[in-house]
């Protein structure tokens, strides 16, 4: 698993600092999560192939995760895309969407899907063999969610000495891979433990921007490899994460704490703070393992 | 008159190149024409101070003219904004910035006031005492229409040297800048002319895009100081403007010619161009004072 931070700057954009936008790479997917203003221009930057991103999720819809979406659809359709685009996103993105493209009169030669996600609960929103990705419903001013990307459990890895020294042909190595036993012409039994080793463990990432310190989400993001978690304001502008719904690093981080995760990525700073390493010393007095998200970064999980 | 490029690239932004944007300075009035993606980036690199702005104008409903405007109008209400905000532009673009401010709940706490447009005849959308504004309505794919920028004659310049022969009070000056005629106390009669000389001439500045060549705005924009008119094509792509509505190089050349404007400026080049100096060589061709528009470049008219 590899994410790629496009942008994890608050409001608005500017020269060097870009909107919220990032993109996980995930058995063999490529995830869009938020688009803010500019977000293509970023893809360009960070030099991701356009026609490999199939789904986008979108958290919720204030301009600095969403405003970059029209734009991007609108380029999809200029460079001849046809293969599916997915879209994930609250109630009313359709609307959004469906109208600016109905007054461009540009609509997409690509077919174009909406989940719109209306649910307070957390929910399956993709699932295939590989992987699932589920919502986790944040606290914001508006609707927003989450998501928790976790890769399912894969085959068994193959014990290559095993299969020499018993002489099993490789016919049967799909089935040993899922699990099977293996009798030889002899009639004896090798169980599937003599002949396979446990594969990597499955990781899962959780994305939870934009949000108030919400204890909600500790039990569904619990054990996660990573999460990224929105931080808004250092302590000395703590007065305002109520009001306006954001975190403190240090509410990002007790998070963290509560929820057992491996790892903890910092972002969405307010473009107020000139040097955003206080985001880490004051994360780190809750949690040790905690790293900066920037502009063009990339963290592999 | 002072004109400066945000953007002038066609379709989709890049990295070192902007949709179409364009700020024109004019009798203290600081105008945005057109807000493609990034334009408040744009403005920021050039410096241009956002609370000036009070007047922007959209050609039309395409992403590369008018998607950076949600952000831009949500940018004002972050820094705190109270000035009215006026936006001319075709129906509909009060739909859908209203659905946007709805969806993500960020209502503008500064008056914002749509000035929404569907004659397709030219008509004044803007008017003071120092300058008018109207509509050019172009031929492209969906409703659109360029601008007209026409300063008012001014206040004619007192010639100093009369006023001090003549012992002209300055209380009377105002009077005589309107045109008056002075009577000296001896009942003699100076008529204006010997107390003023012309003031500088009006000037007027044409914005013409996106359009496919189209001669019935030349009556609209005759003698205009300044065309600023679309060329998305080189002549090897000529077939091409036919289906897109778009101009060449050469039918944007044909226009200012038969206009008698001043001088063009050539714009909205297809970003399939490496060197867009070829525009310039293909125009000059028909009409001599051509210049290019490039992201940041800024031209006094």
């Amino acid at each position: 698993m590899r994410l790629q931070i496009l942008g994890c700057y608050a409001a608005t954009p500017r020269t060097l600092s870009n909107p919220t936008a990032q993109v996980l790479e995930i058995k063999n997917h490529l995830f869009l999560i938020d688009c803010g203003e500019g977000t293509q221009v970023q893809l360009r930057k960070n030099k991701v192939k356009f026609s490999r991103i199939q789904h986008i999720f979108i958290s919720h819809l204030h301009g600095d995760h969403f405003f970059g979406l029209p734009g991007l659809i609108s380029t999809f359709r200029l460079l001849g895309r046809e293969k599916e685009l997915h879209i994930y996103g609250p109630k009313g993105i359709k609307e959004a969407i469906t109208l600016l493209m109905k007054l461009g009169n540009s609509w997409t030669n690509y077919p174009l899907i909406f989940h719109e996600l209306e649910s307070k609960k957390s929910e399956t929103i993709f699932e295939d063999e590989k992987l699932s990705v589920t919502t986790l419903p944040l606290d914001h001013r508006i609707y927003t969610n989450g998501f928790l990307f976790t890769e399912k459990e894969g085959e068994r890895k193959l014990d290559v000495g095993a299969m020499a020294k018993y002489k099993i042909d490789h016919h049967y190595f799909g089935e040993i891979k899922k699990g099977a036993d293996f009798t030889q012409p002899d009639g004896k039994l090798l169980t599937n433990d003599l002949l396979t080793m446990d594969p990597p463990s499955p990781r899962s990432y959780a994305y939870c921007s934009d949000t108030a310190y919400f204890e909600n989400i500790i039990p569904l993001i619990e054990h996660s490899d990573v999460l990224y978690h929105e931080a808004t304001f250092l302590e000395t502008e703590a007065h305002l994460s109520g009001t306006t719904k954001h975190s403190t690093a240090k509410e990002a981080a007790t998070i963290a704490k509560k929820a057992k995760v491996g790892r903890l990525i910092l972002g969405h700073f307010s473009t107020r703070y000139k040097n955003i390493e206080h985001f880490k010393d004051q994360a780190s007095t809750i949690f040790e393992a905690v790293e900066l998200a920037d502009d063009g970064k990339v963290f592999e999980i």
